[in-house]
């Protein structure tokens, strides 16, 4: 086990008619927000109201800013720093998913950094400024940024997709309603769910040895959106199986089973290239990419693919054949994807060869990709052809 | 699931030489600091020296009050309030395990309590004064008290041990520095191990239906516990080991595993007027009390039961045959427990039935105990009954 500190203070506010709550505890920090969210789907169940009236109620004065779209562009961003700075609004509401969080953490990192924000997700030593204090009412599982201190940003020129983090951009407080996640159209139900997994199997895939109870609590975790999926697929409005997704997607990400290992990230950051070229929803390209990442390193540690195989998958340990475990653990993350329903090849989401070589390079701009493996841009073309 | 609000603001931090930055962290609250500790012990391996030396040069001023001894006594809280009041102490350093750590939040809540602090730990109505911060350097992976906010506090007269919790008893910052735990006596390496299993089995054991991701985790943090005690036995200075089983204790305590959830705490009710008379430690009650708890209560939830066996335990699935499974598991935890070194009966403990009448109805004193089940003192006679 790695040493490590783990220092999550955002206050989790979870269940049935939470979001009543945001007034009271916005008014903690702040009389002004920015009250940041994407586009018509939260107005369209009345959750746009409860928020104004919440917030109104403690006589917070609200400034708006909607627009955020999947895969959150730095444009907005800056429209959101040049709101905060000219009212001088120093708290920032996300009402959304991840998209929606990372654009409001982008601003909240923006508005008294002195230089260009963007520099603070690409250069290599980074100066942050005070970042602004953001709460967040979360509307889609999925990304985890809700307990994270984490942003994912992209640049329009290039569609560059971009990572930065900071303890302080832990949100003060997530409020969390499953109800909310109810009338979630099925494919980002699906998306979501994949990118929970993913953000385990990410973790779980480390060559750190000794971390016998952050495995434990990764599979634990893993087996339980396993079954959930499965559930909502057939019951979209049981508050419970909403409610196991919603804390599993904040457990998955908010640093706890990152304790004492190092995890992967290869897949995301090859992921990063699909869906910043190609705007496809990362959830959909998370499912093609994983298990072509797998059948490529997994002779790297076959007993670790064994372990997942069993534990995660039920498979039986054979112990003289844990090749043949791995494959299995492997074949059967493939078919719960296509059970569920998501794309598990390429050419599923209508992508081809063409640009296999301009995403890699792109990729390992910053240097090699991943910890389980260290993948250079030609052992990402491979992976990108194992996902044809 | 239950609707919840979850806020665990402590810093970790973990990993080999993690004390030498108590002065530093210290130092971002106060400049000076009672210093609270046990016995001998923290001396005698060099930890002492290490702490002055690390407070001084942050230039630290110390105020020590030492013998704190196992079930924390309500005379030695006081003397802490009064050296924390006539110095105008704001901040307490807890150096060591459970108990230490609770004699520092009673502390910590008495020195600006206007009344006898004892009253926070049995009055119905607890008007909290300001409390104040306090910072761990964790000797004994047992109570969990690092990362949880509460305390438990033994009043000499009538030996009375009683519970109380406030969030902003949390400490500040936890040091968990797995080597500090090499040279602890067996008895209290397996006595800590009993008190972390029971604390996750407390939480286990729920009427509250669909709470499916903290089974697993509460499933996963048991299966690591169990197996870290076997190989602890054997291997008393492996890091790794001492790591796994100081991070369950504090992830199994820290409330993250309640979420959702009702916990039942029965067993720690019950061995509460054990250990609080005949001055036991709590780890050796709870081994003794907790399989009679179970043999008693399990028909109320037989599926329950027959879970913890398959899940924790290994237990083939009988789908037809759930109590064989649930009595084989209670078997199962009887044997650990025997394996390591614990005690399963009263009379292990030279304890006889002459005073089952007196606990029983100290136990009771505030209601039913329990909420798996809820105990009357007549159930409770039951229980120690099946013990002896």
């Amino acid at each position: 086990m790695k040493n490590f500190t783990y220092y999550n203070p955002t206050k989790i506010i979870f269940g049935r008619e939470a979001e009543k709550k945001v007034g009271t505890e916005t008014k903690k920090y702040s009389n002004k927000v920015l009250l940041h969210y994407g586009g018509s789907s939260i107005k369209k169940y009345g959750l746009y109201d409860k928020v104004i009236k919440s917030l109104k109620e403690q006589s917070i004065e609200i400034f708006e800013l909607a627009g955020v779209q999947p895969n959150p562009r730095l444009g907005l961003v800056y429209e959101g720093i040049r709101i905060c700075r000219e009212n001088n609004i120093n708290f920032i509401l996300a009402v959304g998913g991840g998209s929606v969080i990372d654009s409001a953490k982008a601003i909240a990192a923006g508005v008294k950094y002195p230089g260009d924000v963007w520099e603070l997700y690409v250069s290599a030593e980074k100066n942050f400024a005070e970042i602004l204090p953001i709460g967040v009412i979360l509307t889609i599982p999925a990304a985890g940024s809700e307990g994270s201190d984490s942003t994912v940003i992209t640049k329009e020129e290039g569609m560059l997709k971009r990572y930065c983090g900071h303890q302080d951009m832990r949100p003060k407080f997530s409020i969390l309603n499953p109800e909310l996640t109810f009338t979630l159209p099925a494919e980002q139900t699906i998306y979501g769910i994949s990118d929970i997994l993913a953000h385990l199997m990410e973790r779980y895939f480390t060559r750190v040895e000794n971390v016998d109870l952050t495995d434990r609590l990764l599979e634990g975790t893993m087996k339980s959106i396993i079954k959930n999926a499965y559930l909502v697929t057939k019951t979209p409005d049981n508050y419970d199986v909403r409610a196991e997704i919603m804390w599993c997607g904040t457990v998955a990400h908010n640093g706890l089973l990152d304790t004492g290992r190092i995890g992967d990230w290869g897949s995301h950051d090859i992921e990063h290239e699909l869906s910043g070229i190609y705007d496809i929803a990362h959830g959909a390209g998370l499912s093609v990419i994983f298990p072509a990442w797998m059948k490529y390193v997994y002779k790297t540690d076959i007993k670790r693919f064994a372990q997942f195989a069993s534990r995660v998958w039920g498979i039986d340990s054979y112990l003289n054949e844990e090749e043949f475990m791995a494959l299995e653990g492997i074949r059967m993350l493939e078919n719960f994807y296509k059970d569920i329903g998501l794309p598990v090849k390429l050419s599923q989401i209508k992508i081809g060869s063409d640009r296999f070589e301009e995403m890699a390079a792109k990729c390992v701009q910053k240097g090699l990709v991943g910890k389980f493996v260290e993948l250079d841009s030609k052992d990402i073309i491979e992976i990108y052809k194992l996902a044809l």
